[in-house]
């Protein structure tokens, strides 16, 4: 599989990485892969036999200018020429998340799925926006769209409503989407401090962004389960549709009552349908210890689908990280190397 | 695709309807299956174009003896036959589990693969005893061994092991992989009864067997324990590998020691790492609140699994019941048909 990197922030250095150290043992669970392109802001880096990607690595750690790299490092390398070029099986689009336009992702994911080549991306935005519109470029081009980390990257979300649900309806799907907001909450709970003070330990540990609304507002939560619902329900709903509540307002009284009651606060996106309409929301929720997503805490996040023939199906994990996202990349790139089609 | 069925029970009835019931939507979703064969102990259903199975289902409910069904039932249709026709792409093998011999799964589905058939089965006997060299045959023949209804039916187990986790090592593996026990053990929570009174409701109920050991004595949990390492962990453990305990010997006191003290009994099986060899325990295990599989009860099971990229997932689910099982056989037809290739 030759492979082109578009955007190489935190989590492309961690696939890069990931890559390099995990060679011999994904060799020989039979996938090969060959990074030809390392494309970022201003140019990139170019082997048609593969990029060294330990020797790219160690240049890497003293030098941020990835053209400046002797072995293939030049500021004419880009997305476009790597499609003329045609020396790619797999693009794997990292650019950052834009939730208005999709862009420049939105155009990276739709020229390569035109052009033929299987795209593997960790952008929500594009997903978010054009999801019905990507997939069906996809089928009728033959190749495979993978977004299973658009969706709480290492947490298996996609995974499980394609792979581990197929052949059931999905009836509903319930939330705990973003670790952020966990994080919080659990802060507010152990210490009693007020949302602020608990926001800004978040912001100093590196857990919370500098500018914190799209997670504690609830936007991050309603662009996961928009994506899900889409994707599993076969819907095509967008950010207005979702009645949308933030964190923001959270006061610890309100969680001391809470717990003392024996609950617990969750910031929920659910879609259920109802009259043959799927009604979506994101609410603070007080949930009972008897549901399972009760325990879903700190940075892990969870879902839970209910489906017509397979029952009830909770997955709890994905802890944050770019390592784990790297890896939940990777995990899309060894599915559709094992010949699964997502997109039919 | 083009289906026989070995093994008429209650799974194999459960899926004739689910694939009847299903048919419209399944065709929507782009898998086409055909029924060919029906084989139960003394004969079967044969017809080269697909058996009518509405049809058939209306006929099986006034008739026990399926090879009196008037188009195709015979008594000389048998697995044999349908090898040598050779006009089957996938044996569903569903004859019952025998945890000694694995036969006549056994047979059946070695056979099968060397033809080039591909299998699904939901029959742990083989798979608990020669999983891998099952797995070398289906390499050798290019065709596929779908297993995911031999450990915990319903519950996503060996997918989310193989898809949810593809490329991540496992390091350890815990489950509460029986039903049956966990009703028992809920019963004596609920009601302070003891563990002979709940077993004979859990039969009353036909949530038990009549002969219960192989629930209540851990077998069946190690059984499913070691499928899951065999296949998750590249081990080749069986039985004598596990250290086993079943629920017995469990008092009313004990349970309600424990719920006083916050904790809950679990029958938990479970295989770790520990200086390169697995360590393997099913064991009755004290689980407090803060743990995954503290919440799972009545008839779920769950398993959760700690790997090195992807971090812990835990999955949560799996209701018992023949559709459920039929819906875990179904799912992986469906995989199959998209392409997916377990054995590499």
């Amino acid at each position: 599989m030759r492979a082109a990197i578009i955007g190489y922030g935190g989590v492309g250095r961690a696939l890069v990485q990931l890559l390099n150290d995990k060679k011999d043992y994904l060799n020989k669970e039979g996938f090969q892969i060959q990074v030809n392109y390392i494309i970022g802001r201003n140019g990139g880096v170019y082997n048609s036999e593969g990029i060294e990607l330990k020797d790219f690595m160690e240049f890497g750690a003293g030098e941020r200018d990835i053209t400046k790299y002797p072995q293939g490092g030049n500021k004419e390398i880009s997305f476009q020429k790597m499609l003329q070029n045609r020396d790619a099986d797999v693009v794997i689009e990292l650019t950052p998340t834009n939730i208005k336009t999709g862009e420049p992702g939105m155009t990276h994911i739709r020229r390569s799925l035109e052009c033929g080549i299987n795209v593997v991306t960790a952008n929500k935005g594009p997903i978010l926006l054009e999801y019905k519109e990507l997939k069906a470029i996809a089928i009728k081009n033959k190749v495979q769209l993978g977004i299973g980390c658009t969706t709480g990257g290492a947490l298996p979300s996609i995974n499980a409503g394609i792979m581990d649900l197929a052949g059931s309806r999905i009836l509903s799907i319930e939330g705990v989407l973003n670790g952020t907001v966990n994080f919080i909450i659990n802060e507010i709970e152990n210490t009693g401090t007020t949302y602020i003070e608990a926001l800004n330990k978040a912001q100093l540990l590196g857990i919370a962004e500098t500018d914190p609304a799209l997670d504690v507002e609830g936007w991050d939560t309603a662009a996961k389960l928009i994506i899900l619902t889409n994707v599993l329900m076969n819907e095509e709903k967008s950010l207005k549709d979702v009645s949308i509540e933030g964190i923001t307002k959270i006061t610890p009284e309100e969680v001391k009552n809470c717990l003392n009651k024996g609950y617990k606060y969750k910031l929920v996106g659910r879609a259920v349908k109802e009259n043959g309409k799927t009604q979506m929301t994101v609410n603070l929720e007080k949930l009972d210890p008897a549901h399972p997503l009760y325990g879903v805490s700190g940075r892990n996040k969870a879902v839970r689908y209910v489906s017509d023939t397979l029952g009830d199906l909770t997955i709890i994990g994905g802890a944050s990280g770019v390592i784990p996202a790297a890896a939940s990349v990777l995990r899309d790139l060894i599915n559709i190397n094992r010949g699964y089609k997502f997109s039919e």
